[in-house]
């Protein structure tokens, strides 16, 4: 069992240690791996995305391309119930985010001078859908009903080849893509789909920005293609994912076991963090994590992610809101007598989830919210995945006359005092102009 | 003379060369030399901050934070002149990104599932405005009042030092500063500043994300620092500052032609580009350039760039609007009979000037609208600088029981189909409490 960290009797350092995430693992050959990759990708294509293909999936032949017709045959492999549930978290996820719809903004600044704000979709986006063991349809859902809302002309879903054809996709997976409009699918994973999105081959034509969630190998051929103005922007920068859960002495042990086993459970470096001022309910929580743990079917992922787990104490509930603040959880769930009040206080989650009957799961299917969210301490500073992170915005300004003749004087005043005289030049010579016409 | 480019002659290699941006130098001395830098601030602190102001800024002595008494002094030297146009600039910004001001968004999703969008101040941003031979007071209030309008706590500038002393910084950007609020002002410039604000040192607290533009030290160094979760985030990804001109025969050549300089003046790498359907207007804006050109201070800087600088013919006005969509400009300005149709054509380009009372200049200074845009092709799919940027969002979720009876069946269902059997059991636990009580 973890021992429980008393945070008042903790030194400054010692609780700066305490909520230090476990340090990404040294990058330097995994760097090197996905370099040669991405380089594979832009030198040889499809052929080296069929290599790979070999290498990684172990496929004789890949397509490439998830033709209608598979995509129908696979379909009809769907269960009813499923079809219902994605279709439910569907309806969900699209309320939430036709209501983040940009209005264009247009505002008459000085007489005559007019600015506007306006936003576009992007034009062309690749969503990356993990796949193997556990296929994520409701990931195309979080990335594929904010691009369907934005009107992106292209919205183009890479996912790893099915086994033993590649075209076997999960009808989940497919599902979800046809109710978001997305019919340009291609059967590939890893690195190497990155660079593909990124840079294009003749199969799959480049696109934008990248979205969605992955292993180490894709997160890391985010970053690299889009430090390259020729690659592609991408989303967010990812680490593992983690929940803190924030409980007093009125919370359900057995609830909070249950939400911190659903964020163990991603893998072994997920981060599992109980902060309480009750030790009676950490104790308890502590009992019902070994009893439910001993039944789940990847215990062993979520042991491990539980070895490097946190319970911490505080005096009082002020404090554990100042711990939660301080670590920037990008789940945050709050169990206590005095929810309301508290999510008023918190100042750095991704998001949070509010009482006893919302747990985790809620968001990461079905209560309407994006689950693509900063990990990692980046919630301070960087936004859930929205509506917004689909548009790009630009300004459009118009003098009249009447403008130029209003502002103009200043700016001339502004340009010298930056020494830049050809700024000064271009409204000169307007005001020339008009003072002729006006004379 | 620069030879005139007729697009309908290229091939379509030809074409893409010709919109190409010119490369950015080798950077790994750069990258190295930065991380150096960067890594000695890490280690030494305000020391590191001090020898390098001796090495690079020839002083002696840095006190390194501008007094609330040294800023009172200098404002005193302030010309009213420009204090009355630093005061225009910032009441147009003010009211153009007041508009922006961002609404949190509430939906119930399904009956009892309510899930909010909120969106509040980063905490601590930190502002670097260059220095040297042109302070730039206009950058202060580009960054400076969407900081204010969202709330940020901290606001924090960071400027070269000034000579002969530290201390001697312009008064236009010290008033600037003051109409935005801020109080927190360093004379540290180029990667030193930027490592300073990501990591802080004695003096100076870290910053969660840095704004703005500067040199290529500094441009490196804000890429470096935000590739590290321990640094900060940044605005945007930089390049050469460039813009793009589709003029008409309807158009004035002196104002083109004084556009086409503006941008040149800012420095040698600035991409100048005239797209037209007119090869008189080409000859008359060319005669134009080069009379005008031979009257700059800065001269030999506007004529570097216009070295690279591209004149292009095209068959109409359709096709000088896909050229100008394929380069996907900083800045755009139109001059044409028919500038409002052509406006919504674009789809690429950061910020739009429509007309020939609208110079560059107008949106440099006091339009309102923001000048730290996307450049290098990044405005595909980067926003300009708005006040969303100061901005981080994040959702709520909460769910009644009569909520968590709605969603939860699906959510287990989901669960299920993605192999997440903990997830399930968070959901499937609270079904079995809410059916025993109903029992």
């Amino acid at each position: 069992m973890t021992s429980v960290i008393n945070w008042a009797s903790l030194s400054a350092a010692q609780q700066q240690a305490a909520l230090a995430r476990p340090a990404l693992a040294d990058s330097a050959s995994l760097s090197s791996q996905v370099a040669e990759i991405i380089r594979s990708v832009r030198a040889n294509g499809d052929a080296a995305l069929r290599a790979y293909s070999r290498q990684f999936d172990g496929l004789d032949s890949n397509p490439l391309v998830l033709s209608a017709a598979v995509k129908q045959a696979q379909l009809a492999k769907l269960l009813p119930e499923r079809k219902a549930a994605i279709e439910l978290a569907y309806d969900n996820i699209r309320k939430f985010h036709a209501a983040q719809l940009p209005c264009d903004i247009e505002v008459e600044t000085s007489i005559g001078v007019s600015c506007q704000l306006k936003s576009r979709a992007i034009a062309a986006v690749g969503l990356y859908i993990p796949g193997g063991s556990a296929p994520l349809p409701s990931t195309v859902l979080m990335l594929g009903v904010p691009a369907q809302l934005a009107g992106c002309e292209r919205i183009v879903l890479v996912t790893p080849p099915g086994k033993p054809q590649a075209c076997d996709i999960a009808p989940e997976i497919l599902y979800a893509a046809e109710l978001c409009g997305i019919n340009e699918i291609y059967t590939i994973g890893g690195a190497q789909a990155i660079a593909a999105l990124a840079y294009g081959t003749d199969s799959i034509a480049k696109v934008d920005k990248i979205f969605g969630p992955g292993n180490r190998y894709v997160t890391e051929a985010k970053q690299q293609v889009s430090q390259d103005a020729q690659g592609a922007q991408i989303d967010m920068p990812a680490g593992p994912s983690e929940v803190l859960v924030l409980a007093d002495s009125s919370a359900n042990a057995a609830f909070v076991a249950a939400d911190l086993l659903s964020q163990a459970e991603h893998g072994p470096d997920s981060q599992v963090i109980l902060v309480s001022d009750s030790s009676n309910l950490i104790d308890a929580v502590q009992a019902e994590v070994n009893r439910q743990l001993a039944l789940l079917p990847r215990k062993d992922i979520a042991a491990a992610a539980l070895s490097h787990s946190r319970y911490i104490l505080t005096a009082d509930l002020a404090q554990a809101v100042a711990v939660t603040n301080a670590y920037a959880p990008e789940h945050l769930i709050v169990q206590t007598a005095c929810d309301d009040e508290l999510v008023e206080q918190f100042n750095s989650a991704a998001s949070i989830f509010v009482g006893k009957w919302t747990p985790e799961s809620a968001g990461d299917y079905a209560s309407g919210t994006n689950h693509v969210l900063p990990t990692y301490g980046y919630s301070k500073t960087v936004s859930s995945l929205s509506l917004a992170d689909f548009y790009r915005r630009f300004t459009v300004q118009k003098l009249s006359a009447q403008g130029m003749r209003n502002i103009g004087p200043a700016i001339v005043t502004l340009a010298q005092a930056e020494s830049l005289d050809a700024h000064a030049n271009a409204v000169r010579l307007r005001l020339a102009e008009l003072n002729s016409i006006k004379g």
